[in-house]
């Protein structure tokens, strides 16, 4: 079953001396042999490549119909009679990129839809495609290539690099954009952050928030996310991470690069983190914490205090791994009712 | 207190009769006895109608001035003076029959909104309603009587079926929903999902995301949620599925029908619920696991395993109730500061 | 460093003086001399205005080229050679209130942009500014100046006090909102709550919801935040409160004044909070509790019982705050490895 043509156009049909170029892999079979798309192991037809990745998957290929399959060396012997194997050294990536030569990313349409506003002294580079009743703002900076969907409003001042994708209803302001970043569908960059303080009456008073936001190259930003502008700072969010959708980054928050934020998230206000952390599910960092270098912050974690480089946590508070497995292992055990043989395992 | 005539228009008195009949109810009075609209206990004046379906409530119908009360057999002699008990098999559905009387679903006002973009080829179905700003893609299918909100945008190629309504500012790209399916403003249904893998340069790159998404008649989803569409295969809610706000949905997840997800939920990839699932507020799926049917996440649980069909399960990681709250219990325990009463009382 | 100017208009050079003022401070030098902006003291020139509130940022201060530093008595000693204090009660409030000086709030450009859809009928106040594409419904009623932002959707029977600020993308229905009320972009107000029952042949069915929203004067809802309508009372925010991004405001939802509930927390139905309630980041209430004045529920807390006044809560289950860190305590002890000299600690 190849992807849905009414979504996902085909660049046609590819000769197998194509797809194993793509996929960085060797095989043995006609180089002229045409396939015309990709699936799943379960789903795919015998003009179709596929891939696995790992042994568990093993017995879905022993039964799939698929004519090529993308594969590490030591699962080559594994396929079944008349399929082919193209053998790389990563399986998944290979994959990746034989699904793209038949699905490239849709060429932009460059040119300015007639609903959209675009102020006067906003400047468009080359190749822009901007979308119906899409908004730029006085003295915004767009780079070449950028695909600006249907009601984007990108603020007054705010600069997006080259190849910049804002998909539909997402919008960006007070902020600057390095090149090939994304936003997906309604997030939102540069919104005032969460500062109030109590006033002299009891009343709460907004705080100004004078930074801005920052996003590096090919930072990519979640379905209805948000990203806080900085107070005095910036909030900043090095090259190349991707957050998820509903995600929050407050204030002053700063991402070394290739950080990985997933759905739910939270990072409060200031908070640090290294190159190529990972903040999983639902998890939450509280304020002014420095995450270190490839840590890796646990799915619903509550980190409560710095977490040094390297270091996996978990739980909430956050404790390394190792000690919150223990912990839950003892709390099961204090769970068991009285005098069952469970309970008498105790430690 | 009448519901707020500014929101919702009211259809006019209704007799007791029309009323008991919606409801299912049987009761003793005059039948062309009128009554202006439906409150709550605590606010209906004699016009009104209006319910009770628990006795923990009694106070609160002692107590009320409404001139009719839609509830069970068991509390039928509880009524005031002068109150007129209209006894049904269930008090909830029954107000609600009762209520929808008094106040329809607004009927559309069919017809394309001049500021609607409407691609040429796509296919609009009989007494559908577009509203202003509304943006429709090349090849979209709307079925007959859907009512699309300002703003929203339908992508390329997505079918609708019959009576869909897609409120403010929702979004869906790369679907198919079937008949009755409601997305609540914000709602983003269709973006690329969350598929990213290390390329050899240690960067990330995009795995080309080429399922869809499969909305079953009678879906709702909540306001700002998002499901993203599949990998290779599709991300499938079953019919009659609800979703709440804030919710998370991630690529090639499958859901049976009736499954209900509370608001801030985070199902990961690949997990697949049985029918009648039931997710609580903020709760977390872990990606690829397998919940049976009619099993029930609790709130803010974490499923990190399996869970059996009709089991519930709360806590992170998440165990069954009885076993969650023994824990708890044994923990709170340990809590007691040393000397304590509680303390003492350790198992 | 001084505020991005593309994105922060600066009004322009301010003397010593009407620092000072605006601050409610007292200094020492000349009240001619003029300051550009404001800056963190790390990042503050001589001709600029920082702040400092407490101790531990002194480091900061000793290294600040700051030429003037908003901060309490006790601290004024520690200024810098040539830099000089301006002593204040409160220095982030009185920093606030100089950052104001600075940079004021932009003034609204008071008319409605062509493409904005305006309802015959609906009121607009004077000095409003509708932005492009807004859509304002049937009789609406808009207080003076109040901001519309792009593709705002104010629906039909709203009504917004004066000065209110709706930011690009938010939408609010079913609701009457006081003066000064903000919603940040992506915001959500007024939709139909999540009240479904199910019905005689299984399948749910939507429980009219027939309340309306109420935003007291001066409250803000942040970016992507949702408040659903009432089911028959109405879903009630106290003036002053704050609501952060990404958070849920369910049905029949009570608050005091000048509560503040952080982003991705969780309300649900029918619970009722005092004045002055705080919700930490993540939190999550369960439906129909009862939480009193001032209580605060910590980050990430489950609250699964009423609150008393005054009392602060966290963990999942939320238990007095003290009780809690016992219990963590006690749990840390557990999961040391046997034999291990913390486990030999053990109470």
């Amino acid at each position: 079953m190849a992807a849905d043509p009414r979504f996902f156009p085909c660049a046609g049909p590819q000769t197998l001396a194509s797809i194993a170029t793509v996929a960085g892999g060797q095989y043995q079979g006609d180089a002229e042999r045409r396939f015309t798309g990709v699936a799943s192991l379960q789903a795919a037809t015998p003009d179709e490549v596929s891939f696995i990745d790992h042994r568990r998957h093993l017995p879905g290929l022993k039964q799939s119909q698929a004519g090529a399959v993308v594969l590490p060396a030591e699962l080559a012997a594994e396929v079944p009679e008349g399929c082919i194997a193209i053998v790389v050294a990563s399986a998944y990536l290979g994959f990746a990129r034989v699904a793209r030569l038949f699905h490239p990313v849709p060429a932009l349409e460059p040119g300015v839809h007639p609903t959209a506003v675009v102020a006067p002294d906003a400047e468009v580079g080359p190749g822009c495609e901007i979308g119906p009743y899409a908004v730029i703002g006085a003295g915004a900076i767009l780079g070449a290539g950028c695909a600006i969907g249907a009601h984007v409003v990108v603020g007054p001042g705010v600069e997006l690099g080259a190849g910049c994708r804002l998909h539909p209803h997402s919008c960006i302001s007070h902020a600057v954009a390095g090149a090939g970043v994304v936003l997906h569908p309604g997030a939102r960059v540069g919104q005032e952050g969460f500062g109030l303080l109590v006033g002299p009456d009891g009343r709460f008073e907004t705080v100004p928030q004078l930074g801005k936001v920052v996003l590096g190259d090919g930072v990519e930003v979640g379905a209805n996310s948000c990203i806080d502008r900085g107070s005095q700072s910036d909030t900043i969010i090095g090259p190349g991470s991707r957050i998820d959708n509903l995600a929050q980054i407050g204030h002053n928050v700063q991402t070394g690069k290739g950080c990985v934020i997933v759905a739910l998230a939270g990072i409060s206000g200031s908070a640090v983190l290294g190159d190529y952390v990972t903040v999983a599910a639902q998890a939450g960092i509280a304020g002014h914490l420095k995450v270190g270098r490839k840590a890796r912050i646990g799915a619903q974690a509550g980190v409560m205090n710095d977490v040094p480089e390297g270091i996996d946590v978990v739980g909430s508070p956050a404790w390394p791994v190792r000690e919150t497995f223990r912990a839950f292992s003892a709390l099961r055990k204090l769970a068991q009712p009285p005098g069952s043989k469970k309970a008498g395992e105790k430690t």
